[in-house]
């Protein structure tokens, strides 16, 4: 799964992206997204078209690009003192921001570019705040099944039916978590060191 | 879950559909996607770019409702005399299949389409094929989860992971549905009737 290096804060390419990442933004909230062009983008931002072609290649790219940044999660999941606790809490939420029309938009910006780097970002993303929340279970004393049970059993199955079918219900979310915190993996496997959770 | 009606097979519009389809299964084997327009398609068909227009209104819907047929299963899923079985081999032919070049292609052409319709027809005839196999189990006397815990447990994960990530291994779908025909779900839930099952 390559993810693309982060660019340095403050250079001149980092502000190239900045200034060409707040034009998308603007012109998706004041023009139809069919209308939403390379050139005007460029106008927007204040580079050459070229700058575009040269540094994102195309524009579905460019937007996959865009929306992955909307999609870096912006904060810790919520610490409600129990790893059940945070996972139904930050499962929820997921569920309710994937589903709502700007998520879905994203979610599909990011896998229509040729490119899957981005869709990659996105389960990188998502996997590391499951590694927060074990962290924290461990810290505590509690089990919590390894992350590769927690995304195919709950973070998949969300995504899959908001794109393949109607968002899951609250409940079905709630039912999910319980299954999985409930599985036999969770006893099975007694809570890794830190340093071993984070390089697997 | 919207979808579309079926066509009246013969009729001048289902003679329509087919030419097209074909047209663009043609186009595609020859010429770039990038490059293939609906013009071309008309051409291609025999038929105005107006009726394209009119009917699938724009080339993203028509590349989404030609994956969708492609995606259509073209088998019942093999017996293979039990149900863990029949699950696993399904499961590993469809993890294959989809996670193949032209797989992941016709994935993300039936995401792309605003319409999510014929991302929710996929998920039908997904939903058919386990149903499929639920009945089998229950001629045979043997338990199977319920259809909906197999779409969680072994279909989303399968295409979470071509989608975000890397390719499910063998292993891994073999661990999935081991995992679900020995979940509680399985002892619990008595075997349906048939007629119960198929209106579910």
């Amino acid at each position: 799964m390559a993810v693309k290096e982060n660019l340095r804060p403050g250079g001149r390419s980092a502000r190239v992206q900045a200034s060409v990442h707040e034009a998308v933004r603007t012109l998706l909230q004041s023009i139809e997204r069919t209308d939403v062009t390379i050139p005007l983008i460029a106008s927007e931002a204040g580079v050459t078209p070229s700058t575009i072609y040269r540094r994102w290649g195309d524009l579905q790219e460019l937007l996959a690009d865009v929306a992955v940044e909307r999609l870096r999660p912006d904060m810790q999941p919520v610490d409600t003192g129990s790893a059940k606790g945070d996972l139904e809490a930050w499962a929820e939420q997921y569920a309710e921001e994937m589903s709502s029309g700007i998520g879905r938009e994203m979610i599909r910006d990011v896998l229509a570019a040729q490119d899957n780097s981005n869709a990659c970002k996105c389960y990188a993303f998502t996997r590391e705040q499951m590694e927060l929340i074990g962290d924290r279970a461990q810290g505590r004393g509690e089990g919590f099944p390894p992350v590769d049970a927690v995304m195919d059993r709950v973070v998949a199955p969300i995504i899959y039916r908001i794109l393949f079918g109607d968002a899951p219900s609250t409940d079905h979310v709630r039912g999910l978590v319980a299954d999985v915190m409930r599985s036999e993996a969770v006893a099975a496997i007694p809570p890794l060191p830190v340093s071993a959770r984070k390089s697997g």
